[in-house]
């Protein structure tokens, strides 16, 4: 295996869609149409393109169905997109997507407040959205990610034992697979072993992404530890764009060029080029002029004697 | 030992040396007591107070030997200063220090950039400061922690076995402890688990501190794969204030209260109470006005719901 470098970790892009929905600016369809080509440039084989949900609430994700069919003109990219519902769901299939994602809340509170449903509503939702899949495009998949998984900043603490319940819900419900999402930047590496060894216990290898944010410098360490328990497919967002409207208090995803950074100096091939990645930089800071973005390596640049991943040899830490 | 405090990590606060010798302002030596004060109460049980350096290098430092005197008078305060050579540990071992901190780069080249010596005469160093010691002050602790043991920004690479040859000869040369400092905040979770592990299979019970930088955003995760592999001492500058001005490009230490909050937050004990310490930087800003101070827990706040560690029982993690 030396001196391939076959991916060991999907480090799946997310700012077009959790980034820019969280700021006040709309990004013209254009340059969203740039900056997904920049990260795709750059390895990128996942992104989150984004979300299916009425313009007048979300008007910076007006143009979906549109940047759907420009990221589908790139080879080898996973074109994914947020849907909150079935509406949503009908329009992302008619334009194409590879995958749909589908938010649900661990945290009942959040639940109502973030898409005014209960838990069980969403279950049933899913449900809907996984038979539309099934009659016109079977080979679509499903992720259900569980947003405030490790607390909420409406109702505090949420149970772990709920968690569990609602990722067996959704698996049950026929979603491929159930990530977990910190939503609220409230978890801790403690609980992020903890808490997916146990939905891995029981949905196994239907347990999807670590979806972190570094609300309290923790995003990082929380993705170390989520690696360290077998998870192997990241969500982040470059320049760290992002955080949910929803959540009050909670800030920016972890910032994909140092997740890539971390993971490369690991010796856990990635499969993007850094110094592209941070190239990439360009076109989102060109479409949304005075956005502040984020990110230590781009500042700080790569270590002299930097190495990038050889092998998925290197990859037992 | 449920509902018990004891701490099982040991933060070692490095701010009033390593952070304000990086600040070009010079924190007057009557608020350095003011916020010393503020640390110890706090919690904090070990604070590198200055170094003993000629005051027209560093006039940062110039108060130190008051500035011992004071932190002298808290109680339970383990009071260590930095000493980069014999010189300085007579002054230092005069004012009266529980504990000196050697400096010895595992970078050849930063050696010679930092304290115009080769590793080796800082090893002859180390044996004529401990035969110091021994004579007139039995009680104190020396440590000689390694500088630039994950990387080098001037030389690039530094080999893991330098770093061990170095670690066994500043034992063998009677220091107490060794750590490890990534100076330059190059290091990685995987190489951090790595060098920890050679250096405790060489020096055993003798391995020291972890001291990270937060310059590539990894601060906290390689304090975590520390941890793991059975790191209890760790440093940390409240307000990520500090860096190394002979290491070009690097930045700041681990915020503190970052720190403390994850360790707590996984259920650590750290003896601290994360609302004093945040309180602490009060007479931080006030002793030097216009210095940004970092740190994303203090900005962000506590989570909802929070609840610190409560015994030594749960940090096995």
């Amino acid at each position: 295996m030396r001196n391939t470098k076959t991916p060991a970790v999907l480090i799946s892009e997310v700012g077009p869609r959790d980034g820019l929905q969280s700021v006040d600016a709309v990004m013209a369809t254009a340059d969203k149409f740039k900056w997904i080509t920049a990260l795709h440039a750059a390895g990128l084989r996942e992104i989150e393109v984004g979300s299916f949900v009425p313009a007048k609430l979300l008007p910076q994700m007006a143009g979906t169905a549109d940047v759907v069919r420009h990221a589908l003109t790139l080879p080898g990219l996973t074109v994914m997109a947020l849907v909150p519902n079935l509406r949503g769901a009908q329009a992302a299939l008619a334009a194409g997507v590879h995958k749909l994602t589908i938010p649900v809340s661990a945290s009942a509170a959040h639940s109502l407040a973030n898409v005014r449903k209960t838990r069980e509503e969403m279950v049933a939702e899913v449900r809907n959205i996984v038979a539309l899949r099934n009659e016109i495009a079977p080979s679509v998949k499903i992720e259900a990610n569980m947003s405030t998984a490790f607390g909420c900043t409406i109702q505090g603490e949420v149970k772990e034992d709920d968690v569990v319940w609602l990722a067996t819900q959704v698996i049950a419900a026929g979603a491929d697979e159930s990530g977990l999402s910190d939503t609220t930047g409230m978890a801790n590496p403690a609980q992020v072993r903890r808490l997916f060894n146990k939905v891995r216990a029981a949905i196994g290898d239907k347990t999807g992404a670590a979806h972190m944010h570094n609300t309290r410098g923790l995003g990082l360490a929380n993705c170390l530890a989520a690696y360290d328990v077998g998870v192997r497919t990241f969500d982040a967002s470059l320049g760290g764009l992002g955080g949910c409207p929803y959540a009050p208090g909670a800030s920016g995803n972890v910032v994909t060029e140092d997740l890539v950074f971390m993971f490369e100096a690991m010796g856990v091939p990635t499969g993007i080029d850094i110094g592209k990645l941070i190239a990439a930089r360009a076109p989102l800071i060109a479409g949304l002029p005075g956005e502040p973005v984020y990110g230590m390596t781009p500042e700080a640049g790569l270590p002299k004697g930097f190495v990038p991943a050889r092998s998925t040899e290197a990859a037992d830490v």
